[in-house]
């Protein structure tokens, strides 16, 4: 078997880490117990062997034999796709996790990377695009309010790669205290986070990026 | 084989028709050339039985058999998984495939549809929210600029899935006129709706929606 490498920077600003998306990777391949090394690309300087791995000129990518992916949603599906623990094979239970999985990027993330972004910028100005947008996040997280309150996991009763992936996406929407009113989201965090999986990668990435400074 | 469902609104407003995300999956029927059918549900008036199916109220959904899979992005890749016109089951160019389908979501549509709703919304003031927003988007923009100057389509030298989901993602951010100085996404976009799978869906969705006013 060859073996896995996630690629990711050498060192970032201290406000994203323990949120860069390597952490994401990390996570899936911890729980899937798979052996893997990291290995790092300059944060300063993107040269056009970076691009030729990850065209927007992002981390991570992860490679496997002759195999190089980026997006971090396509590799937690690959390396979900080698572990029971985070999707099974059985088809109707595994199109519940990738369709929770596709739920956290398109429909969460889609509506908190940009409400992230105004809340880094720390810009308060309200106009009617700003405010298309928090109500845009605000139905979302009432969604998955009424979705976790009834459950511990997304997908067929079970921890699953798609809990990877919206974990880590509400847990930035809590870092900018946008959870306050949703409590069944911040437990559903909590719980996701206890995992010892998610303690090691935390800890890995932020040893990662100490290392550099 | 059981019967494909695509479930999508009885009706919507003028402003999104040819733009709803039935399409995509449309196109994605279309180019696999598998038999489906569509059905309705109400846009005005959305039960419990709408978000058992679409947790965030939304369409469209897919049936077949047991398996309901909503998020476009799910739905598209098990249409894929049908059919080597969208995806080839050889690991390597299938991983090639997946990425680029993600990439199209989480890398460019995340940074396009928060840009598409301050469009929407007419609003032009600019603060630094926005301003980083309307970099975010450029930033991608440019990038996929030199992918597709250089390829014709995203994976393996050939259509695929990924394409159904990029160039309809790139298309939004083209009817409010976002490409201006992107003629290599303006281009894509010609070649992969010139085809005639693209023209039938988009036929069938203007038509379903017309046939409710």
């Amino acid at each position: 078997m060859p073996e896995i490498v996630l690629t990711t920077f050498d060192w970032v600003p201290e406000i994203p880490r323990g949120y860069v998306r390597d952490l994401r990777v990390r996570w899936a391949l911890e729980e899937a117990g798979l052996p893997y090394c990291v290995e790092s690309v300059s944060f300063r300087e993107r040269d056009a062997a970076h691009f030729s791995s990850q065209p927007f000129g992002q981390v991570p990518w992860l490679t496997e034999g002759d195999i190089t992916i980026f997006e971090s949603g396509a590799m937690v599906l690959h390396v979900a796709e080698k572990s029971d623990i985070l999707m099974p094979s059985e088809p109707h239970a595994r199109s519940e996790v990738i369709k929770w999985l596709f739920a956290a990027l398109n429909s969460v993330e889609a509506a908190s990377l940009p409400w992230s972004i105004f809340k880094f910028s720390d810009d308060t100005t309200q106009t009617p695009g700003r405010q298309h947008l928090d109500n845009f996040l605000n139905t979302r997280l009432q969604h998955m309010e009424q979705v976790l309150a009834e459950r511990a996991w997304l997908a067929n009763d079970s921890f699953s790669v798609a809990d990877i992936l919206m974990a880590d996406v509400l847990r930035l929407v809590d870092r900018f205290d946008g959870l306050k009113d949703y409590s069944a989201c911040r437990n559903y965090i909590a719980r996701a986070t206890a995992r010892p999986a998610f303690a090691k990668a935390y800890a890995d990435q932020m040893e990662h990026f100490a290392a550099a400074d």
